[in-house]
């Protein structure tokens, strides 16, 4: 189905700003503006953070239209957001000041276009955010740099509330006292809402000023959707805090411009989840939400006799719909997890604000009692893990792959150390879906965790290997790090039998001659069987084979896989180094084999791409018809 | 030298108990025999935190002896250390209690003895600790797990002051308040003094209690040296906070009980350094302390009639002199940066406090203004690093090897993926010196940085080495992980000239037949030499290979290694999965050799143990002995 959609030029932007005198009616106007872009870009892409950039956009107009002094020049003043989830907010507005060129409103999320979390290779973007809890630390590291250049400028944090959730955030806060970092404001984008429901039912902030001044910092409150109030704010952060560092909390709706998202409506009673975190809206929200900001352009317009709004037209691209018969495999897990419970009292499970995400909500509805919402808090949730187990208990930790691996890194190896059997789960494990950007893409974890003594990595292939992994995982003597790609599974991968779970054993999933491809997860082997039907057509059969332990290779299992192979690779999800292909390739070395097939690893060498998941599958080499042709050529002399 | 050590035995601690029915007199004697032998066992051990044992030491007697119900008991009430430091002199008031053995007295830090942090193989220790921050967030996993159980008991944890650094203990507060954690106590033993020097010269807390309250803690303050004042502070915690967490801010003194080791008189005018962190006193130190710690218990003894206090002697076991002639690569590699700042201004230097164990003392006195200390703030600190980056800079960011890998790890990423140059210096990597525990043994830490893109991990074998890394450093096009092992590095590893640094390249340090072994870093280069000299005495001549970088290896390079061997042993100062064998048997197989040398790695398989480095290498069969054995048989059918 297609919608048509709406933007605003560059020029557009220009005639409004420059028609405008009045400084307040200005922002509104260019926030409405920058709110339609916004709109269009996530509806576009088909995914996008709407509330956060809503809720952000009147502080982004403010900061870029009065307060910042050349921000756009090499030395001039520097704003970033540290929550980095109102990527689109941000490049709507900077597109519309001309400091981004127009042709990206059209490309969010897409390979070379605006990543879904800013990156350092947009322009204007001095960090990569999307990580949360960073940005209070690297804006200090740019201060003291700048100090020491000998250059006067200063430096705008956003934060979410959410995100001080994360203790990095209060270990940052002295270090800017102690330096008394004038330069520094931080401010906090304070709607009360972070991914799934109110802040206050996840991990209370509790008097989020007191906090502040307690940790040493001049504190401000101000209405931050509000042009005047936000003006005072600054204003007073000049002269009440000359000499130090100082944080604006500015109260905002997240939605705000836009009724159709507002919290205040979208949360209607009886209902606990805010819908419009990630996901693009709907036509008829779209519609309704263009509308709105429409109306509320043309009437600032009209005050100052402007005119209608000029806008393009653009279709919205058909997204083809997901096959119905697609499984999501986190939801699967969740159900499984449930299930589990049923019948195991020692099984709890612990969440770090990823309810949805996660598969959770099955699970947090049923047993009230054994599930704990821990918050953007990834290592007080890890070690509340370990304290669990000690007391008897099986926990079930949860959260994206990519931070749950990295940020309680030394937490997890902590409980490894006191033989503590915990199950890690990971959703939106891999390279793909590439939308969020790299931040979001965990292709280091096997990697980061490999090494942890008695921890299991496991990535079941579809929701039959996932109920079977689950099962496992309530057995098993070691801990298991479960890794899960969140893409729907549909296909050939989608229909097969569970494995026969024995660690570092794998299996034939397609059988075919000695040109042989292992592989783990739904990503891996749905391209190496299509890469097998490719070969086929010239006559080559692949044998595809499942191994579904990361870090564990069976000498026995691999030396018959061994026998019969020419060629052995290994594909990844994930970078080629520190991963499976590590792992089998050891292993397959210290066989000793007299005749060893000739063996290759094929993964990522570089920071993962954004984009669709097709285009970025293919940017990587690792698309069906790249893997058919590596395969065919056979591995040529090693380069790492 | 042998100076007379003294101890009091379990039965006096009895005695003394039994004999002093006043409650504060009771404390005040069983502290003052803690402390005696809290003094034994550093002294004995050779290494061991003594200011922190002393300044905790009432604190911990007043909750065993008057605060705990059941503390020995299964579901009895639970006390922990989070800083973890202050072992031995819990452990002492175990062995005074008989809650531990007696015969452990003489065994701190020796293998299947007392570990320099506490452990959960030792008894009535509930946790592991010693990598800082994570104890809260264990207390509160417990406490759920104990509601589950229907189980009512209290659990006490203790933190350090400057541990409170760490953003974890700011994450875990409020989930205890959201759960009014009535059950929960946390003291803080307030010394004022962390690793090198006062707290509020490194990081300052500021109002500690407005920052709890902030938080939504319950919050209470006492002299924590003052049996009294704990009574009344524990008193007032149960009537005044019966419906949740609460904090009790104990003011205490490094070293307390003893004028010797107190900060008052340890820090003397001109001083900045506490002295007495984690060495073992002088023989005159010793003497001194244990005479006042004498009188102290013999003043108590006499008002209540029990006559003199009965102790052992023991001779202080003759540690055998360094030799004058090893370098510590830590002090090398402070003065090499220093000369590399010398002509390079890019250069800044970060610490996470271990200013002193990182060598970074010269560097901070010459350039004060590009020296940040950050505290105990790893994430914060390397976060940092990659604002200093961007701002132009080129950051040498240090901590312990064992914290630096995993704490930041996420951060590190991040600052990988924005192509940040950053060098992250880790000393105290590897196994050995083992006397501190497994939270202080980096032997993950390749696995777990491994597969960060453009980050070469890079271990020198001796100064000359560790002054070509600096050198390599400043002017690499990747990012650095530099690895320093910390013991003193003699004979004949250290007369090694400096190798040449071509990234995946090795260089033969022993010309020998075809058995080869390869290794990185003083410790198994000098095991494996000495394992050379032992197979040469049965006519088996073995080639040593130093490949210092730990997470590449060069194609070219190695098929002219494979060329002339016949095994090729990969021998690791790390988890043997995850680090160089994994990288180097991986190469060599995808070199596709018609004839592969056989092809083995070792390393360690389980979590390292607590000893002297000889008995700790042995145990883990990593002493060149065993290396001699394992090279002389050859690899076997591998076994993962």
């Amino acid at each position: 189905m297609t919608t048509t959609l709406h933007w605003v030029p560059t020029a557009e932007f220009t005639r409004v700003r420059e028609g405008i005198p009045e400084p307040y009616d200005r922002s509104r106007a260019v926030s409405a503006l920058s709110r339609i872009n916004t709109l269009y870009m996530i509806k576009r892409a088909g995914s996008g953070h709407l509330g956060s950039s809503f809720s952000a956009a009147d502080i982004v107009t403010h900061l870029h239209l009065h307060e910042m002094r050349r921000p756009f020049e090499a030395d001039g003043d520097v704003y970033f957001s540290s929550k980095g989830h109102d990527a689109p907010g941000l490049y709507a507005a900077l597109i519309g000041l001309g400091a981004l060129d127009e042709h990206l409103v059209h490309r969010l999320r897409r390979l070379d276009g605006l990543p879904g979390h800013p990156d350092v290779h947009t322009p204007h973007m001095p960090f990569n955010t999307g990580s949360l809890g960073m940005g209070v630390s690297k804006a200090k590291g740019l201060v003291l740099a700048d100090r020491l250049r000998g250059l006067d400028r200063r430096i705008y944090v956003l934060t979410g509330d959410g995100e001080l959730q994360e203790g990095q955030n209060w270990e940052a806060l002295a270090g800017a006292v102690r330096h008394g970092m004038h330069e520094l404001t931080v401010v906090v984008d304070h709607n009360k809402i972070q991914s799934d429901t109110w802040v206050a039912d996840v991990s209370d902030l509790g008097d989020l000023e007191a906090k502040f001044r307690a940790f040493g910092w001049g504190t401000l409150r101000c209405d931050g959707n509000d042009p005047l109030e936000l003006e005072a704010a600054f204003r007073k952060r000049a002269e009440s805090f000359p000499e130090g560092p100082a944080v604006i909390i500015a109260d905002t709706v997240k939605g705000a411009g836009c009724d159709t998202f507002a919290a205040t409506t979208s949360l209607r009673e009886g209902e606990w989840m805010y819908r419009f975190h990630s996901g693009a809206p709907s036509a008829e929200d779209y519609r309704a939400a263009y509308a709105e900001l429409s109306a509320t352009a043309a009437e600032v317009l009209s005050r100052h006799g402007l005119g209608q709004l000029r806008t393009e037209e653009a279709a919205a691209e058909t997204v083809p719909a997901a096959d119905p018969l697609a499984e999501r495999l986190p939801q699967v897990y969740g159900e499984a997890l449930a299930e589990l419970a049923r019948g195991d009292e020692r099984v709890v499970a612990l969440d770090a604000d990823l309810v949805l995400d996660t598969g959770l909500i099955p699970f947090s509805e049923e047993f009230p009692d054994r599930f704990f919402e821990c918050g953007i808090a990834e290592q007080d949730m890890v070690s509340m893990a370990g304290g669990l187990a000690a007391g008897g208990k099986l926990p079930f930790v949860h959260s994206f792959s990519c931070f749950l691996h990295s940020r309680p890194n030394e937490q997890i190896y902590n409980n490894a150390t006191e033989n503590r059997r915990v199950v890690y789960t990971g959703s939106l494990a891999g390279l793909v879906p590439a939308a969020p950007g790299h931040s979001h893409q965990a292709v280091r974890d096997v990697s980061a965790l490999g090494a942890v003594p008695d921890l299991l990595i496991l990535e079941p292939a579809n929701g039959a290997g996932v109920r079977a992994a689950v099962e496992f995982c309530a057995t098993a003597a070691e801990s298991v790090y479960l890794r899960l790609v969140s893409g729907p599974v549909g296909g050939e991968v989608a229909a097969l039998p569970a494995p026969p779970l024995h660690v570092g054993r794998g299996r034939v999933v397609r059988e075919g001659g000695s040109t042989v491809a292992v592989g783990a997860g739904p990503v891996v082997l749905g391209q190496l069987l299509d890469a097998a039907r490719l070969l086929a057509a010239e006559g080559v059969e692949l044998t595809v084979v499942e191994l579904p332990w990361l870090n564990r290779a069976d000498p026995e299992w691999l030396a018959q896989l061994a026998s019969g192979a020419r060629t052995l690779t290994v594909v990844e999800n994930h970078y080629t180094r520190g991963g499976q292909a590590d792992t089998v390739g050891r292993a397959l070395l210290e066989l000793g084999l007299e005749q060893a097939p000739r063996f290759h690893g094929i993964g990522l060498t570089e920071v993962p791409r954004c984009g669709t998941p097709a285009e970025t599958l293919a940017a990587h080499g690792l698309a069906a018809a790249d893997l058919a042709g590596a395969l065919r050529t056979g591995p040529a002399a090693a380069t790492r």
